[in-house]
């Protein structure tokens, strides 16, 4: 516990806390951009979608799909519409996570209702969360099996041509994939990521930011110390990403995207 | 697993799969709305936060944020907002999950940036996701000490309201909360709910629709002989939630909501 604390915090654990084999399976992820070739024990893709489908969503609507990519052909292409990420090509299994109103669709259709809520952002927003609890039901069943995973964000640079490649329906998205296999040690250069101090993203009963600035420059400090950080720190790095429109990589064009998908964001 | 397996899914589990502790955990989620009133064991918010924390984020951006609320008039006010779900105010820990993008721009501002990329769609995606990741994490963890847990959409019923309540900053909004506490069991009617055969979620390769109506119709028997599904079976619900604007509870106007909050969302 001393250990999985200060590898994800740089600093000394609570006094006491509750600690199993689940939360410090929780604790020790790890992003992963290098696989070895080695297939997958037969029913990890079961256990991972059934530990995906035990996730809360909402209202039971089930508004999410997953396409399950082992294809070599495919994730080559995946690779290349999601900025040349290698790893979608070497990891056995790529999971690709949708925001799928189309089933619900599909279903009022054979019953001759008009579902007018799938035409407002809510609606997309219930399937995005939907998804998203999925798959991270997903990545943690995978971990615990020993398994390695990273999420693949750039799948929405390209969403009409994932929807292509993947034949998908009107009315669903791919939001993101998710690499999953066994991690080609030697290949990767990081651990444990350390995160912002609790203080700094965990409010007691109202939001305070009194001392946020001097919680981010000590976390900037232990960031730029970490060979799990970089060494401009946090806050550059911030800078970077949400700064200059370049950082987008074309998603500033995703509103539009999502509309000509099907998904009018009312 | 038999047993697990068969009350997710009301049939015979694969002849292989693996399997561990943590999984098992995944597979018996039930969403809980009745809770006792006793207190937590000390640490616990320190332990689901480190776990929440311990969730992917895209490239380490962390644009989410919690506020723990316990305070009983706190509660009451949110369990109103959320359409009075007394659930809220009975547990003893109840998580507010914040989309934040505030805490970059303070950042930015102290460093004379512009972060332009905060005004789009994507990132306002970005931050929903990484509250998501982190909320499930949570809840795992919870679940894995023993506690129950339930979402709470509702809370975008009224995001204004929460945000003065909460006193969040601009550039933040509440996304949905979190009931953590030891479940009342005599007053806890459901247990876990059956979910859509896999072959209905999960594609291999391509998306494929084929056999959807069959299986939806298999599904709608399950769901409607399982004491955790509802009479009526499932598709009757899917028409009732996404069909009449008067199922959104107000919902409609939430990207208008959320722009007066300080997501442009271009």
């Amino acid at each position: 516990m001393e250990a999985a604390w200060r590898a994800r915090y740089g600093a000394a654990a609570p006094a006491a806390m509750p600690w199993n084999e689940t939360i410090a399976g929780l604790l020790a992820h790890r992003s992963v951009r290098a696989y070895r070739g080695d297939p997958l024990a037969p029913g990890t893709l079961e256990a991972l979608a059934a530990a995906a489908q035990s996730a809360p969503t909402s209202s039971n609507m089930q508004a999410w799909s997953l396409v399950a990519v082992t294809e070599a052909a495919t994730k080559r292409e995946l690779a290349r519409l999601a900025a040349g990420q290698k790893h979608i090509e070497e990891c056995p299994l790529f999971l690709v996570f949708l925001a799928d109103l189309s089933r619900a669709e599909r279903l009022a259709g054979r019953e001759g209702v008009r579902l007018e809520n799938l035409a407002y952002l809510e609606t997309f927003l219930v399937a995005a969360f939907d998804a998203a609890f999925a798959a991270e039901n997903a990545l943690v069943a995978a971990e615990s099996l020993g398994l390695s995973t990273v999420y693949i964000g750039a799948l929405r640079n390209r969403p009409e041509a994932v929807a292509a490649l993947l034949g998908l329906p009107g009315n669903s998205v791919a939001l993101f994939g998710l690499c999953v296999g066994h991690a080609d040690e030697p290949r990767v250069p990081n651990g444990v990521r350390p995160r912002l101090p609790q203080a700094a993203v965990v409010h007691c009963e109202r939001y305070d930011a009194a001392k946020e600035a001097d919680l981010v420059a000590a976390y900037d400090r232990t960031f730029a110390a970490s060979p799990n950080g970089g060494p401009r720190g946090w806050t550059a790095r911030v800078c970077d990403r949400f700064g200059p429109l370049a950082a987008l990589a074309g998603r500033e064009t995703l509103k539009g995207t999502l509309r000509r998908l099907g998904f009018p964001l009312a």
